[in-house]
This record gives structure tokens, sequence and C-alpha cells, in this order.
């Protein structure tokens, strides 16, 4: 999506340990306009394929996930959760999931309630990179039992394992923006 | 706003512990077509405030912030994170906040040159009880040196001291449903 490559190669930020800053659009301050648009572009990509909930993980994906919900007729957004609060009781799907921006592990979790055998899921989230985050929420599609149509990406690292590895399981996986690589002085380079 | 106390009093549990669990349409599950006209609702209440911004704080007060911004222009939201990560680099506006559900202390954190001197901001959020949460959000308003114009609750619960003490400070407060009070076995009332 050329509009987001853009945006990335203006206002991203490329930091030491291979990390990309874009709090300035997508994950601190939300540009909703350009999420508009990049939910238009999800609801083209998936069109036909009969959604009928978007999953995705807190915090970064909610944005993004909601924004896209009007162009899957407002379908419900479920947010899985990074710790089990006080507030979720009852029976939870848990996954786990390892972080390696963040040095941590932590476990997911929806409560099972939420989604339903007959749904069909598309999976939002903001980055696909060692594809841990990503495989964590498609275990709990797996665990609930629904059909699973994909995942929508906003970022793909594709020098990094995460997006064959996912491919890799035949899982359908589109991105907006796929990095071939990024460098703080060479700047970043999309794949085409 | 008759919708969501509709909404709150059929999907809405009562739990122990002074608890109101929303899950299944609020903060978890997201009816994203209830937010939506919660967002216009918003508008509405804040039409003619030169709103430039939405200040939420993650992760349950994010879909509502991003599903009002198209009543506000599309207006830029930004959401105070919980736990400095290594993505938030460079000045930091902080607060100190106190989660009585959560029963921790967290500082919240906005990166400092995401809000300028010339915003006006309209702050949401899913909850206010005790009011620590919009405290620390107003406190980050205040900070930036930007105009604050209000803030934007979804459920207020009336009884606990929040709504009195941000009122008390001069500051608008627009709450879509207002609690008087609730209780498993007798259910919920609302402020009329």
């Amino acid at each position: 999506m050329k509009l987001l490559e853009e945006r990335i190669r203006r206002d991203g930020e490329v930091l030491p340990g291979d990390i990309l800053k874009v709090g300035s659009f997508l994950n601190h301050r939300i540009d909703t306009r350009l999420l508009d648009k990049m939910g238009a572009e999800f609801g083209l990509l998936y069109s036909g394929s009969g959604i009928t909930k978007i999953l995705t993980l807190e915090a970064s994906g909610i944005a993004i996930a909601s924004m896209a919900s009007p162009y899957f007729d407002f379908c419900p957004v479920i947010f899985a959760k990074k710790i089990a609060g006080k507030n979720v009781s009852g029976d939870v799907i848990t996954s786990t999931v390892v972080s390696y921006t963040k040095g941590v592990t932590y476990n997911i979790t929806v409560q099972k309630d939420l989604i339903s055998p007959d749904d069909t899921i598309l999976i939002i989230d903001d980055f696909l990179a060692n594809g841990e985050a990503l495989k964590g929420l498609v275990d709990i599609v797996n665990q609930s039992g629904a059909a699973l149509a994909g995942a929508g990406i906003a970022i793909e690292k594709a020098y990094q394992p995460g997006g064959d590895l996912i491919r890799g399981m035949g899982i359908r996986v589109e991105s907006l923006a796929r990095i071939k690589s990024m460098d703080a002085e060479k700047g970043i380079e999309f794949c085409r």
C-alpha cells in the first residue's frame, strides 16, 4: 500500500536493535485517517471471505482493527489481552507469546464464549516480524474451533522469519507494507 | 445515551467487588457499531469545541477514541502507555495512576512531542469511577501546555467520587451512561 509505505519512509524512525518506530502515526499517536484507508484496503483484500469477527492483540492492534471493522459491515472486534486481569472470568483460551521487542514472555487470553465455531476470523495486527504474536493469535483461533480467513498486517519485516513461518502453515497473510531491509543510514527498502 | 444504557442493562454483569463487566461489547469484544454511535454522540456534545486531538489510555480506551475520531474530522488519537517500553524514546510526560480494579500503581506516559501547546484536547476513556486514570490524563494535558476541552466517558459510576472530583476541578465531563447504583440482584439504576 503506497500510502503506508510513503508514511513509513517519511515518519518512521529506524532505531538500534532492529526497531522501527512508528509512534507518530501508528501506535502511539494514531493517524485515524490513514487507518481508515488501511481498513478499506483490508476490506478489499478480504472481501467475500465471510468475515464475522476481527481478532487482534492489545494495545497497538486495537485501533487498526477497530477502524477496519466498518469495512466488514461493522463486525465485532475482539482483542486478546496480555494479562488476565480481574475482569476476565469464566473459561478462557490462552496461548503463550515471546516478545523480542520487550524481552518478555506473556500469555494472551480471550474469553471462550466470545468466539464461536461458526465464526470466520480475520486476524489484524500492527507488526509481523518473528511471527510470535501472530502464531499465538492463530493458536487461539484454532482452539476456538472457528475458521481462520487469514491475517491482515500493517507492517511486515519481510527479512525476518515470521511471514514465511505463518504462510508455511497454509495461512493467508496480507501485509500492507513489506520491508525488505532497513537501516538507520541507508533508509528503508520495501519488497516489490 | 439510551442505547448504551440499554446495552449495559442487557449485557453488563455486576460482579462482586463493585465490578461491572462489559467485556461482551465494550472492552474485550467490541461492538464497533455501538462505538460508532457513541462517537457520534461525543461529536455532538463537543461540537464547536475546536478539538485537535483525542487523548486516551491503553488498552480499553483505544477503540472508543478511534471510533470517535471520524466525528472530529479524523483528528489524531494519542493513547497514553501504561509502561514505557523500549519503543518510547526521547522526552516523555508521565503521571502516576492508582488502579483500584487491578490493585496496582502504574505510570502513564505520552511522548512529549506528540502534544503541542496549540492543541485542544478531548480526553476519552471507558470508565470513570475513582477518577484516578482521568486525573492522570488531565495531568498529562496540563503538563503539555495544551488546552483541555473536557472528557468524554462511556460509563461513569456516579456513586463513586471520581466525577465530582474532576468536575470540581472545573473540567467538563460528559458521560454517556451514569450509573446511580448497581447490585448483582437488584440490577443497575441510571441517573436521571
